[in-house]
């Protein structure tokens, strides 16, 4: 059996092998995405975002508790935040609860951020249906931050949770405004400090006046996940979004935007990749750059001139 | 005249009209660009970027009034965070000095992140040469945030000035463990605060350990921007780094570096913008979409099918 194969056959050394092929970009990684993508489309995907030190990798694993509770298994792709030049792990593989890494309907794997943040999303989207064709009936995507890379991230779950904390700076508050317009289900966790509140209120303003062209007003709830409070409450909530997706037919449209941008990531990245091996073969491109450098030739020209050599 | 011109033979008005064509994309903007390559490459681009709230905007006006106090003409690209889908400005303009504005000497600009990122990097670092070809000595690019898409504006950059502030979290100088990086120099801002020397010394600390194959250690300076304390010491420490790369030939390769990076990010984006012209014109998208979200196509193979209608 190849190793697509062993993954649908329930492997998780293969489906540990695959998530790898896919991050490497080995060879083998286009043909196992091939063969697994029939069997994809049947998990539920949430997405975990917010600021750090709100406490999502604690709240990702207590919702997986609390689904394996209910039966259901589990997958765990935790997106690392590492330097964008040396390519290494800042905060390096977190901490899991011992006695989720230690159960068979539980699969957790850590991504860095290795190579292009473009390349992050697509291989983490690929992660995730790696984990939905194994059979996983929940996939959670964890990302550290709020930036545009996260978002773009975000866009691979059906169900997007995004974790903030009482407390925090006003600052801070104000960039997580684009955040408002990606969730789906607000979690206040840490919900035993002071400004609570305050926060809570302010939340559910924002989120009113953000109200626009939708039934699906995001929820805000409370959790304080180091006790596991608030959690089960949470996956009542996460239950009712994915719900609404179905009946409203939300989803099917969400998933064929998610899949139209899918395509034209993929697009983009192996043309990128073709005419990056163009100008490498053509070995004139440094000379291009040292002209350009020297205002010898302006970069609008010589891009001209490459796309004729390049495109059809 | 034309446009160009005009920002050559000192318009203000062109100064702005030139910026407002590149960053709306107007067809205009290729030909002023193209005009106006030749007239770069003469002033020194300092980016200034770190965590929300650590004075940025202060700091850089105090720096401006500095070189202005020397005799220099300065241009300020201020990037504002915004909403990655609504597009709107949420801090809006960041109210700046009035004896700022008012001096015919500086030039100020805001600049969104309407549209993609990837289009905000390069639009920043055409509104550098625009101003950069306009005749302005110093062009500050100053950023909120230290994500991906900060440390892609702040390589338009000779010199990066990295400003911190006593008393964030420990999470938050993690996530910023990535800045150090792009650091040449290090300014602790609101260095009256409590923890202003501890701060110095981790981060002492953190750049000896970063200290990698460079004879330039970034220096750490202390200021308190809103009293205009230690701004002249850090004017001189942006000087010496300057003269550090001319003498050492960092420069060049800094510059040549950063117009292979334009070079590459343009043809990314033009051929990105034809390929989607094909998809439009070829009519068939939608349908491949569809079949690919019903699992009757995968996307590995569709994406192959297009690269054969769209590359040579």
């Amino acid at each position: 059996m190849n190793i697509a194969e062993q993954v649908l056959a329930g492997s998780r050394r293969a489906l540990s092998k695959a998530i790898t092929a896919v991050e490497n970009e080995y060879d083998t990684a286009v043909d196992i995405m091939k063969a697994l993508y029939p069997h994809t489309g049947r998990a539920h995907v949430i997405g975990i975002t917010g600021a750090p030190g709100a406490g999502k990798s604690t709240l990702t694993d207590k919702l997986a508790k609390a689904y394996r509770r209910q039966g259901k298994t589990v997958g765990i792709i935790a997106i690392d935040p590492t330097s964008p030049f040396s390519g290494g792990a800042i905060l390096g593989d977190r901490i899991r609860m011992v006695d989720l890494t230690m159960d068979e309907g539980v699969f957790i794997r850590s991504m860095g951020t290795r190579g292009s943040l473009g390349g992050l999303s697509r291989k983490t989207a690929e992660a995730v249906k790696i984990l939905d064709a194994f059979g996983m009936d929940v996939v959670f995507v964890e990302t550290v931050g709020v930036g545009q890379s996260e978002v773009d991230i975000v866009k691979a779950a059906d169900t997007t949770i995004v974790v903030m904390v009482p407390g925090l700076g006003d600052d801070i508050q104000a960039i997580k405004a684009g955040i408002l317009e990606i969730g789906d289900v607000f979690a206040i966790n840490k919900a035993d400090r002071e400004g609570v509140d305050k926060l809570h209120v302010e939340l559910d303003m924002m989120l009113d006046l953000n109200q626009e062209h939708t039934d699906w007003r995001p929820p805000v709830k409370r959790t304080v996940a180091s006790r596991d409070e608030g959690v089960t409450e949470l996956v009542e909530t996460i239950g009712e979004h994915f719900e609404y997706l179905q009946t409203s037919g939300a989803l099917t449209v969400r998933r064929r935007e998610r899949t139209k941008n899918e395509l034209l990531d993929l697009l983009d990245e192996e043309i990128g990749r073709k005419v990056m091996r163009h100008l490498q073969e053509s070995g004139n491109f440094d000379n291009l750059v040292i002209q350009v450098e020297q205002r010898e030739k302006d970069p609008y020209s010589v891009v001209r001139e490459i796309l004729h050599q390049v495109l059809r």
